[in-house]
């Protein structure tokens, strides 16, 4: 966990660990999006590699592709003294990092993300899985990458959407963990905030609290605030193509609904989740979640991972900066927060 | 590693673990084979559970078989605080912990090996995993169980041919590790080995052995004499119907293989190589493989996950009880190695 790097560029952080290298063979695992424009920039600094291709999307994060990358890894006769790359954003991070743990049981691996998103939340903590079903992360384990190499220039090769997403995983750092700083982002345009500060500050938060915590039996549940709806919303709209959210989209909706609730059973005051709401509103628009969906959205927060025997188990802030976890929802409370979202 | 429990009946060790039950739900995880033989004497002992039968059979021991298993864990809604018992010999044992491992990050899992394969080796040292095509083992992680229960009354209803297989790790502990059980053990029959104390010797020696290297960075390779010829007979074998081997047999080849290449290697004398092939011999008899056999039976060694840079790394024996790893094996070798057996 102290194997984080974080600059500008990649050459600097990226060749002291290259440059001292151990390894057998090394594989670098890109999507169409990443060979184009970031692949090119990592290249020159690797000695002989192999490069594994997949197309990119959370409805390829399955078991399909990882027999592909095994297949791949194998086909090159990769031993245990293998080291696969992941240069992406969440999907090739969790999923290669996926591969690489379970691959002859396990060989190394560096997440070198490429989104916001990765770069301040996926890529940090150990966090490893594939979708099954319809369930998001399904399967995976808790193992930490040999190194984390954050380059922020990668940011310049996004679409804004992409940055918009990311953007969720800061709001949360900030109102789980740091007040003043939300203070600071919600008074900023998307387009005004500042990545040299915000991605080492994501980054600090969530590395400390993993720290405590690493396998999540209590206080790293903090950093679901807005993941128990927001992932059954992302969960079912990904089965709907024309309304696909993206992760830290579906994470915004559900900021929203938990902060709702954390009102409502006066943990937050009015002002609070205003500012929560405006803010959230103004970056992200609202989406149209009728009851019809809210219906189909419900059961699906059953199997979050989250939960225990058969209850739905969520993070509410007690004002902004004080989230507390293992607070359980009733279905009646997730209901009239959606339906207070969408109103 | 402290958590394995022998006994020679299943209800004193299990009791005590299952009566402080904090699991939210206990699932058992059976083939054909032990739901007739053993599931009865375990089923008044839990609480409510589910069961999870499977198909017996090392060719089930896929990708396939997994997603069944964990299709059936999230059916029943089995949150983090679930438990599978796997109660079956290692197919069960290696394939049922990897599916704990990676359900949802990672759930408990109990050891109930029933198989004197599994008692004496694949249930303890929380190697898991699953075949991936033609190799063995491919995919998988490092976990240790939370506990190993061993009841060596689940022996009774063994046929044979699987005690014969189990054996061989048995013999194998012995020409690793004590000299003196060698020399015990290779002047008696089969049905005359005494497995109350043969068992819990070789869980001893395996536990000794895993709990100084327990990812096989190093000594533990040592477990892994008689497995870099006869993993790969095995895997060539299992795609021969007429033929099939158990793993235990198949190791018994690489024993010999191995043994008569430290002969040559003038690390083993004439006279503890003649033992070890007399022994062998009278309990498992000589398969038959032919020089095209062999040639098909190499390549499959190169995929051996404790090779490095494209060498076949083995273990060798320099003297009962003293083996030496990280012995590059040389083509000729193994072919001549293998012609020795034949012959």
């Amino acid at each position: 966990m102290n194997k984080v790097y974080i600059n500008q560029s990649f050459e600097p952080i990226a060749s002291p660990i290259l440059s001292a290298n151990t390894y057998s063979q090394i594989a670098v695992l890109v999507d169409e999006h990443t060979k184009k424009y970031c692949y090119p920039k990592v290249k020159a600094l690797l000695p002989r590699h192999t490069l594994i291709a997949i197309k990119s999307g959370e409805e390829r994060k399955n078991l399909e592709t990882c027999s592909y990358i095994w297949q791949q890894l194998t086909d090159k006769q990769f031993d245990r003294k293998g080291l696969l790359i992941n240069l992406g954003g969440g999907v090739i991070g969790d999923m290669g990092g996926f591969c690489a743990a379970t691959y002859k049981r396990g060989i190394d691996f560096i997440q070198a993300p490429t989104t916001l998103l990765a770069q301040v939340d996926a890529s940090v903590g150990g966090k490893l899985g594939i979708d099954f079903n319809d369930f998001k992360n399904h399967i995976g384990v808790f193992k930490e990458p040999a190194a984390v190499l954050i380059a922020t220039d990668f940011l310049h090769t996004l679409p804004a959407k992409e940055i918009r997403s990311g953007f969720a995983e800061i709001i949360k750092h900030c109102l789980i963990a740091d007040a003043t700083m939300w203070e600071k982002i919600r008074k900023r345009d998307l387009e005004k905030q500042n990545w040299a500060e915000l991605v080492p500050h994501s980054v600090e938060i969530k590395k400390r609290v993993v720290a405590e915590d690493p396998t999540e039996k209590g206080l790293r549940k903090i950093l679901n605030f807005g993941h128990t709806i927001g992932h059954a919303v992302e969960s079912y709209f990904l089965k709907q193509p024309r309304k696909k959210l993206l992760h830290g989209e579906a994470i915004a909706i559900g900021m929203i609904c938990e902060s709702y609730i954390s009102h409502k059973r006066d943990f937050l005051d009015e002002q609070a989740l205003y500012h929560i709401e405006e803010f959230i509103f103004s970056i992200y628009g609202k989406a149209k979640i009728t009851s019809q969906d809210a219906e189909a959205i419900i059961p699906l927060m059953m199997q979050d991972k989250k939960n225990e025997k058969g209850t739905i188990q969520s993070v509410l802030l007690q004002g902004i900066g004080n989230p507390v976890y293992d607070q359980k929802l009733s279905l009646a409370e997730i209901k009239e927060a959606i339906h207070y979202y969408s109103n």
